[in-house]
């Protein structure tokens, strides 16, 4: 299981890293991945913007969002919100939180964003909106409170994202990769549904098309071609985050046909 | 025929990275090229996206979008597009599949670009729409089967390109580089025209300057300078393809001169 | 205090090339900071253009925006705006002059920008306008006399930011950092407030969201996180000012164990 | 007289990339400026993208637009623009035609530019069209005949600047660095308006204002400013153009003392 979390790990770090790169995260927003064979925990960075995340900056929650080791470093304040969806959805294994200038305009206008083009459908029909001053009244408009996060499961329920009033977006996939290319095809959504409206009225996909085009990103030929695509682009402009450190790689336990001996030790021999 | 079978598909891989650097390709879309001798055959990368593609990457097809020799990767699922309009139109050349930004609000409110400014031209008159629904009904928006394939080139018809409803376009050429640029200046054109309607109401060019201008794009004075335009660009990025590889290149066939001969072999000597 | 001069000098110049980097400003436009220890001075630089700006650059002004000592360089012909705004504002220790595109179009239709995401609210309700012409009929737009220095500062109040019509806006803040976050999230503020136009009525937070949401800027979880991301960004992009120079530095009292005694002087050591 | 040609021909190579890298220019569009002491000659390149044009590209022509000495390359097809405008227009000293993005939707929807801030005053009150079609029905588009650049050149009149309908702008200057400064101010403009537009109705300059802000550009402060900031921006991407090549710069005569005798030049003797 070790080598399973370190490359998980490793993959979350890239994919902070591919979303702000591809202008779906800033400054802000976060992107977590459940506990590879702890249904019951999530991984998430530290306080951090997402461009400079490393692998030993992702530290380990409950799905209370409380840190599982006490944390040396500032946390993220809506945190609850990756917890919460957890919780509420057995089915989702990532969760993107994010304000991309895509979507903005929508989360300001409280207009749907619909599926417009074939890869826009992985946004799926019926997009919800949640206005955290419903049931909340003012607030600053972070997610920080357990009743706040449940509430926005809710309003999530079983869809693939959910728009916040005046906030921005939250995305949901079975897998970091499926939420990686979720998230980017629902940003160009947006951005092409916009501009289509500067020339008249968008016809979006039928039904039938949201549903058979939705799972296009999971296409075999897809996943190897985006991933491939984006880990090089960030690769050109100097961004791929670093490995795990050994330091932490080292806390795995290690296979007994690999320990040395006290023996060995003594001849000063080392793998 | 050898060399230039290897000059064409190391400007096949170029013409690639050109129409992805200058924003017409993403991690999607794809260029294709007629066989230089063999009119019944056509080369087309492997499922890569087009930044990425290397002349090894290059593949030669039937018409019938097979590839000639059994391929060991993943393959584009749309190539039916390159070998049907192949099919349908001995003038042309070469073919470029995309969703480039700049379009996609035209596809998706399905109102038509126009010619807006000269270089424009080249996208001729009346382009042509076509909704995979109207005859295949709800399908994933791929076009996949050879008789999408034929209803897609039916619609071009001897248009210079064709937009596909909540998909992308379809583009051709009477080479790789008046399909490049004729690529190009219609992603301009679509961006001018959607902005311009901010302003008022565009006031396209007569007919008769379409007719006069659609020929800009293929001026020995307009050819070599935007070729090292773009092409000086990508290299600035750091873009530029590789050349073949000689395990590739050395395929044809070995002129009698430089041809090791059986003793020569077994003592081992190696070109 | 000279180490925490030399500090603050710094700062500086790195809040004008994190703004210039982040499009807030351009070739024009200026930040200042107040003196740490004098409130009546200021410092900022000479005239250059924001992203070029090194701590060499920086000149000591009294808030009558003259220079304290005779400079050698080219003035910024608008810094009475800076002036007059440290003396009618004992709360303000930074300001920030720009063109920024994000609010020009504000300027120019006479349209409120207001809170439409949470950081948004930094500019705080009510951003007040100010017309050059109104007072001071027809100039070339310049901020130039003390008397429209402190007509603008007047517009200004109490308020975060005000808008110069057909010219820019002029920010405030309790110190470097929140000038530059609140400048910022301003142009993001603007940005999707526009956009959101085109799909239809901005709906912006509510006065008591406004009061929550506009200090989140200075919440040390966001202060260290977007200082580290803007820092790292114009890292990136090799655009990080030189350090002080030493010559300059040794302006600062020489502690007594480090003076050079006159009779060394003459035997020609020198540190 | 020589040192000044080679600093101009430098200089104007510089303006052609800065221009390009600003986004006044793309692949297309050309910068001359009128010889430095011959008001019937005017110095252009040859046909290449202007990010591109080192020193030795420049060839000199006459106001008839016909290259001086026999030209060794293809020559830009427009040429004639920049002859007709000299010879119309003594004050002028540079000129500039491009296809800028942001002056584009109003060269199609026929709206005018007008200045909405302070810099943008540059470009003038009451900016002229000139539609080809108007006087020579149907044309590529293309400015290549005498007839069609005096035509474009009455329409220009006294202005600082010319829309062409469906092709572009025509700017000019009383020297590089203002008709630099000009180009760039104007496309700033534009797009400001165009955005302002989608708020409500832009509120432009009085004539007042325009007169007083119209030389702002030519401030030594703004010149020494922008000049700095647009060359380093240049510099930073890599893309200053070389010095004139030795050979070129040769041409020269070479002032008395540093002549070789025919002595020293038998023995071998080089400076």
């Amino acid at each position: 299981m070790p080598d399973k979390m370190t490359d998980l790990i490793e993959e979350l770090a890239l994919a902070n890293r591919i979303l702000a790169h591809e202008g779906v995260l800033d400054g802000f927003g976060h992107v977590s991945v459940r506990h590879p064979t702890d249904p019951g925990r999530y991984l998430l960075s530290r306080s951090r913007s997402p461009l400079l995340i490393e692998p030993d900056d992702i530290l380990e929650y409950t799905l209370d969002s409380e840190p599982v080791r006490p944390p040396k470093a500032l946390l993220y304040a809506e945190r609850v919100i990756h917890g919460c969806i957890y919780q509420a959805r057995s089915d989702v294994r990532a969760v993107c939180h994010h304000h991309a200038p895509a979507v903005m305009p929508f989360c300001i206008a409280g207009k749907p964003i619909v599926p417009v083009f074939h890869l826009g459908a992985a946004g799926g029909l019926d997009m919800p909106f949640w206005d955290q001053q419903d049931e909340f009244g003012d607030t600053n408009l972070l997610v920080v409170k357990q009743e706040e996060g449940h509430s926005l499961a809710r309003a999530l329920g079983q869809h693939p994202a959910v728009l916040l009033n005046r906030h921005g977006a939250t995305v949901v996939g079975g897998s970091l990769k499926e939420l990686v290319s979720r998230s980017i095809f629902m940003c160009q959504n947006a951005d092409y549904q916009l501009r289509a409206m500067a020339l008249g009225t968008p016809d979006p996909l039928r039904p039938g098309e949201v549903e058979l085009a939705g799972v296009l990103g999971m296409l075999p030929n897809v996943v190897s071609r985006t991933w491939e695509y984006w880990s090089m682009r960030l690769e050109a402009a100097g961004g791929m985050p670093p490995r795990r450190s050994s330091a932490k790689a080292a806390r795995r336990p290690v296979p007994k046909s690999a320990r040395v001996t006290p023996r060995e030790r003594r001849k000063g021999r080392r793998r």
